[in-house]
C-alpha cells in the first residue's frame, strides 16, 4: 500500500493535449449557452440545452452536489474513500469532490492488467499529485494472490466475474481499514442503465432490488457504498473531462472488448439517439415506479466471513474462497516438476 | 357486416410461390431435424434444434395448443371469435384452429387503408374461402365515422392511437355480439416483448400489470382476450405459415413504418442474434418473476359507458369520444363554405 501525497499546481494544455485524443469535442457550433447566451460548448439533447464550458461546468458540478444532498449520501465532515479507476468518471467526480473540498481518499486497485493498468495507475498517481490528493494503492495480486489476468488462467473463473469480486471486497475492506464510512464510485447514468438493462432482460429482481445510487448498510462490517454520478452520462463526464483539462485513460480495459455491459450501452445509445433522455427515463424511472415493488422481495441474510469477518451469505465468504483457490493452484503449479509439452 | 362460408380446399403450390417473395426461406442447409434425423428446413437457435418441415410444423401445433390448455385460453366447446389482419400471426393461428377444430369466426375489421386494407382483406377471404371457414368483415368506417387515415385528418389524434382504441373496441363489441366467450389475436413472441421492452423503458407499471397471454374479465361487458402464439416468434409464424402454403399480406400497414414499435424489435433482433433465446428469457421471466409484483399496484375501477355500454374509466368510452369528435369535425366541414387556400 503506498500512499502519495503533493500540492502541484494544475494540469494544464499538454494534459488538454492529450484527452482531446479520445474525448468529446467540446464544440457544437453555432448553438447559445442556455444560461448566458455565449458561444455553447456541449449539447445536451435530452435537456434540450446547450451550454458553454463554464456554464456546463457549473451544471455538472451542481447536478453531482444535488444527488449527494438529495440522496443524503456524505457529508463535507464524513471521510470517504473514493474508487479511481484513472478513467474520465472517477477522476472528474474527484476532481468535484476536490472542489468543494470533502475529505476523500482516493483508491487505486492495481488490478496488474498489463499496460492498461500501468497508463490508469500512472494517471491516477499524476492526477493526486496535481491536486495534493490523498491516493491510496492496493496491488490486487497482493491480496488475491495472483494478478487478475492469471486468475482466469489458475481458477478458470471467468476475468470480469473475479475482477468483479475483487473490487467490491476490496473497497469495503479498505475503507474500513481506513476510517470512511463510504465508498464513493464513479459509476454514471450509461453505467447504471446498462446494468438495469441486463438485469431486465433477465428479470433478476434480486439485482435489480440492489441496484440504486445509495446502497444502505445492512450488515456492520458493510460500508455505505454510492454513486453520486448517476444522473449525468458518460458523454457528460467526458465533456467535464476534457473541459477540466483532466487526463484520463480512455482505452478500455482489454477484458471489457466483448463484454455484454458494453453491448448494452450500444442499445441504450440508439434509444437515446431516436429518443432523447431515454436512459434517464429508464434509469430514473425505475428508482421511482418499479424498484420498490421489487424491494419487498425477501432478502438473503448476511453473516460474518469466519475466514476474513467480512460479510458472505455461507460460511467462507466469495473472495476467501476465490483466494484459497488461488493459492491451493499456484502452490500445485510450483510443486509439479515441469513437462515438455504440458504447457497451456 | 359480411360473413362468408365455403368448402374450398386447401391452397397449394401458387400460394407458396406468393408466398415465397417475402417469406423465409425454409432451408438451413446440411443441419440434421431434432426428431426424425431427416434434412431441417429450419434451424431454432434458441431451442438449440432443427426440424424438418413435418415436424416443425407440429412442434409450432404442439406449441400453441400447449398454450391454449396450460393457461386456460378456451376450450374446444368455446365459441371464439379471431382477429385476423390477413398477416402471417393471424392466418398461422387460426389454421392451427381450424385443423383442431375449434369452434372460430374470423373477424376482420376493414382500418380503409388504402391498398394494404384491400390486399389484407383479399388473403383473409382467400383464407376462409379455402376452408370454410366463417369470416366476418367490419368496416371500421361505418363505427367511427371515417376510416382509419381519415380520422388523423379530421381529429388530429395520431392514427396508430384511433387505430389501436378501434380495434379493440370492436374486437369486444363483434364478439359480444356475437356470442363468442373469448376473443383470440396473433401476438407473436416479438410483439409481446415489444411491448414489454416499452413499456420497461418508461416503467409504465399499469400497462405491464396489463400485459399477459390471457387478460381476464375484469368487467361483465369484457371478453377475455387471449395470444396463443405468445411463445412462437415471429420467425417461427412466418415459416410455418410460409410451410402451409398460407398466402399472407408480407407488407407491413404503410402507418407503421415509423413505429417505436418496430424499432423495439429492432432492437430486440439485436440481442437474440447475440444471445439466442433472449426474447424468450425477458417476456416469459416477466411473467413469471416480474408481473406479480406490478399486478398487486391498484388498478382503476370499469363503469360503462352511458352511450354504448362498453367500459370506460369515466362517463363515455374513449371510442365514442373519438366517433363523436370525427362526426362533428365532419359536419363543420360539410358546412363550411370552401374558400380557396383553406384546404390542407
Amino acid at each position: 500500500m503506498r500512499v502519495i501525497c503533493s500540492s502541484a499546481g494544475f494540469a494544464g494544455a499538454t494534459l488538454l493535449g492529450e484527452v482531446r485524443k479520445g474525448g468529446v469535442p467540446p464544440s457544437e457550433g453555432g448553438m447559445k449557452c442556455r444560461k448566458c447566451g455565449g458561444r455553447a460548448a456541449i449539447e445536451l439533447r435530452r435537456h434540450n440545452a446547450a451550454f458553454c464550458a463554464d456554464d456546463f461546468l457549473e451544471f455538472f458540478q451542481k447536478q453531482t452536489l444535488e444527488a449527494i444532498r438529495k440522496w443524503k449520501m456524505f457529508s463535507r465532515e464524513d471521510p470517504v474513500l473514493i474508487a479511481v479507476s484513472g478513467g474520465k468518471d472517477s477522476l472528474a467526480l474527484w476532481d468535484v469532490l476536490l472542489q468543494e473540498e470533502y475529505e476523500t481518499t482516493g483508491l487505486y486497485l492495481d488490478l496488474g492488467i498489463f499496460d492498461y493498468s500501468k497508463v490508469s495507475k500512472a494517471k491516477c498517481e499524476a492526477f493526486a499529485l496535481d491536486r495534493g490528493a490523498k491516493l491510496v494503492i492496493v496491488p490486487v495480486e497482493e491480496e488475491v494472490g495472483a494478478s487478475i489476468p492469471s486468475v482466469k488462467q489458475v481458477t478458470h473463473r471467468p476475468t470480469c466475474s473475479a475482477c468483479g469480486l475483487s473490487k467490491r471486497y476490496l473497497l469495503n475492506k479498505v475503507a474500513r481499514e481506513r476510517g470512511c464510512a463510504v465508498v464513493v464510485t464513479g459509476h454514471n447514468l450509461d453505467d447504471e442503465a446498462a446494468t438495469l438493462l441486463g438485469s431486465v432482460l433477465h428479470w433478476q429482481t434480486e439485482a435489480m432490488a440492489r441496484q440504486a445510487p445509495v446502497l444502505p448498510v445492512t450488515h456492520e462490517m458493510l460500508v455505505k457504498r454510492v454513486k453520486p454520478l448517476f444522473r449525468l452520462t458518460e458523454r457528460e463526464t467526458a465533456t467535464y473531462a476534457f473541459l477540466r483539462g483532466i487526463d484520463y485513460v480512455v482505452e478500455e480495459c482489454p477484458f471489457s472488448t466483448d463484454a455484454v455491459s458494453l453491448f448494452y450501452k450500444e442499445l441504450l445509445n440508439q434509444l437515446e439517439e431516436r429518443s432523447p433522455g431515454s436512459k434517464h427515463n429508464f434509469y430514473l424511472g425505475f428508482l421511482d415506479r418499479a424498484r420498490p415493488a421489487f424491494e419487498k422481495l425477501d432478502s438473503v441474510p448476511l453473516t460474518a466471513c469466519l475466514r476474513c469477518g467480512q460479510t458472505t451469505t455461507g460460511e467462507i465468504c466469495a473472495f476467501c474462497r476465490l483466494a484459497d483457490s488461488v493459492k491451493r493452484k499456484l502452490s500445485a503449479v510450483s510443486h509439479q516438476p515441469s513437462a515438455p509439452g504440458t504447457e497451456q
